[in-house]
């Protein structure tokens, strides 16, 4: 097992700088890790003593009684090192260094320095200048936001922002993560081994990453390759544009490569490249609830002819078939829906259709050659997620979903299906693309 | 004047085939209508007679005394006529028709039926088979879902759940409507005669419209030229692939032109293409609230490395500059900035950045040649508002936001920002797609 996986699994964790002012880094930290439901021991660290959130505050992590496993670092750069000797001491296996003011604030020396005396420690390190490391099935979240709802995706992003946006939105929507963690300076694990640990992680199905440029492509390689069988990589990384690229250089202050050679790269390892922040989380979404073979086949039923044909567009520009119907598959449709439906693909089930027409017509269609479904609900339908729950267990094709114009019953329904594990999109335009990602991935 | 005034600003409203059922449309749009703070008097109609939600039911048209301006129809498809000739027996000036059943299900010759009546009666006809029309100004929400929330955007729509979904962003976000009117069949009013409404409708700032290829291409671009130089025109129509537009064409039941006639036609009346439903929604949010001129130079103002080079990619690749800082404007900004703030376009702030960092770099880069801003907030950054409406009163520049990865600070701030008319977008790259569009549109 790798050895990250000792500070994932952490059950003694030291906060090195906890504060006991609402806010601050140093008590928001904290806060969550309590708030979260971490399971081990916490051991707020701060030379003042007291008490913080009725937790005693030791003044130092040496007078941490016995060993501990995880350092989480809140205090000022140049402390930092100090802490990490004193938690080479305690046997502790890893930091979080949440802590800025090395290498991109100028100060390489003192970054340095850091890693030669976690190497001589054999303490691995997060960071530093990062948002820390969140792990739902150890219910250890060393960071923020606070978020707790466990699911399928990961995300690994060298931007603290873009990992809170994608965590935030899976944490929203109900669909979880298993992990996420912000590399920040990415002075010693990157997002290669933190990959690797995920590959082989059971509660991660997909993974979302923001990179600014691969720091060991040969190494990203390798693990994309162990993913690419199993669990969706999704890649999202700026350098697009000259500026873009630039820009992205004086971030990490790294020379990044070629988004060009990146590309390739990525295409090696079949990671799937996200286009926007946006895309990155619907991916990895996909990627995270799918279960079954997509195939270019693509339905779509709808309650709006205008989403079918939106959503119509969208897959034949991205490689999927909305194909035509034969005679004979029209005559099964035709029997099971009232006559002023559209039988077609896109089938319209118009305005007028409730979740029973929804199930009538996918029950229907699931012999005449369908690869995929995708169900637009295009008006408020009660009882939608209780029909498309069903279907699920009753139909072998994975079924997409698009809930938008249902007002408070749409939004109902698709947290409801959300919640039941099924790939909803706030459009069909998303839910196609989403598909079509999937689709590809799954060609190999 | 138009006459479609009479219709939007109507004083006396029937609502033929009102229901007492709830869920049912017609107890839904007479509820819609009443909760909606109609002011004006509600007339239901149901031969069946009787109380619905405390209101008199009339028996039939004929029966309520004097006049009325409007009537709204959701009795099935065959009586419809026969109300129209009663509507113009009371002098109504419009009929929104809701009821399916016509062109759309087969039955042309009823559509042609329903037409004739009307134009002799005087009677302009919105749908049938449509959703129904919302009209902020009159606080008349004959449609659903309920949208009450007055805004500076209205929604035309050949699709229901396209207009419900673009209306009910804009209640959700804050953002309002003036109006949002959905065409259905399209057998009378078209695109272009709203589109000419609001044109001149003072409550109306933006435009957005999806249609299925244009009902009359001469009178759109007419229309389009008077709104050209003053509201945005935004529009999303299907029909880029060749499975699309036939799809199209079954949807309308009517040759909707090649989608490359389309653009262009649009391309004339400077209307601005959005690639799906959320763009149309995005662009016509950002032209609602825009009102100074942007030019090409951006600068980007972020709490998140990331999220600025993000942002800095996708605005070069949509024609706008994030563009160098002369040495002279780095040291203007360097004199009101902590040290490890990275002084550069995009202006990294670094995670600990609170408002007044925003608030002192804003204010010390007025000068320097910006011509838009964009803020990125990539943290729970309280006070964020406050600072964002300050600064609007305070530079000439246009200051566009994107909140995200802020957990619940964010969405508040978001929010509080949206309600007072600030362009709010959920990542940084759909609020650069909006400014490169309102851009490109205000250069002609």
């Amino acid at each position: 097992m790798s050895s990250l996986a000792d500070i994932f699994w952490a059950e003694r964790v030291a906060v090195v700088g906890a504060s006991a002012t609402p806010g601050k880094t140093g008590y928001n930290i904290l806060r969550n890790i309590l708030e979260g439901g971490f399971r081990g021991q916490v051991f707020p660290v701060n030379p003042r003593g007291g008490e913080i959130l009725g937790q005693r505050v030791y003044t130092s992590l040496s007078e941490i009684p016995g060993d501990v496993d995880l350092v989480v670092v809140v205090i000022p750069a140049a402390g930092v090192p100090a802490v990490l000797k004193e938690a080479a001491a305690k046997h502790a296996r890893g930091a979080v260094v949440i802590s800025g003011g090395f290498r991109e604030a100028g100060n390489e020396e003192l970054e340095r320095e850091l890693v030669r005396v976690a190497r001589e420690g054999g303490v691995r390190i997060i960071g530093p200048n990062c948002q820390g490391l969140n792990y739902t099935p150890n219910r250890l979240c060393a960071s923020w936001p606070l978020i707790t709802r466990s699911g399928p995706m990961a995300v690994i992003s060298q931007s603290g922002t873009v990992a809170a946006a994608v965590a935030g939105w899976a944490e929203e929507e109900g669909v979880g993560i298993s992990g996420c963690v912000a590399l920040g300076n990415r002075c010693d694990v990157n997002e290669v081994e933190l990959a690797a640990f995920f590959a082989d992680d059971p509660a991660t199905r997909a993974v979302a990453v923001y990179v600014e440029g691969v720091a060991d492509g040969r190494a990203f390689v390798e693990v994309g390759r162990r993913l690419a069988g199993k669990k969706g990589l999704v890649v999202l990384s700026p350098g697009r544009t000259e500026k873009g690229a630039r820009a992205a250089q004086s971030h990490t202050r790294s020379l990044a490569g070629s988004h060009e050679v990146f590309r390739g790269v990525c295409r090696q390892v079949r990671a799937v490249l996200a286009e926007d922040t946006e895309q990155l989380y619907d991916f990895a979404k996909a990627f995270a609830l799918v279960s079954r073979p997509l195939g270019p086949r693509l339905m779509v039923v709808t309650s709006s002819g205008g989403s079918g044909i939106l959503a119509t567009d969208v897959a034949e520009m991205s490689g999927l078939k909305v194909f035509d119907l034969e005679p004979e598959h029209r005559r099964v449709l035709a029997d099971v829906l009232p006559p002023h439906c559209v039988i077609s693909n896109p089938l319209d089930l118009t305005g007028d259709a409730d979740a029973e027409r929804y199930r009538a017509a996918v029950l229907a269609a699931r012999d005449i050659g369908v690869d995929t479904f995708l169900l637009v609900f295009g008006d408020p339908i009660p009882g939608a997620a209780e029909v498309v729950k069903f279907l699920r267990a009753q139909v072998p094709q994975e079924i997409f979903v698009s809930c938008l114009g249902g007002g408070e019953v749409g939004r109902d329904e698709a947290a409801r299906m959300l919640a039941a594990g099924v790939p909803v999109y706030p459009t069909p335009e998303r839910a196609v693309r989403a598909i079509a990602a999937v689709y590809r991935w799954q060609q190999g």
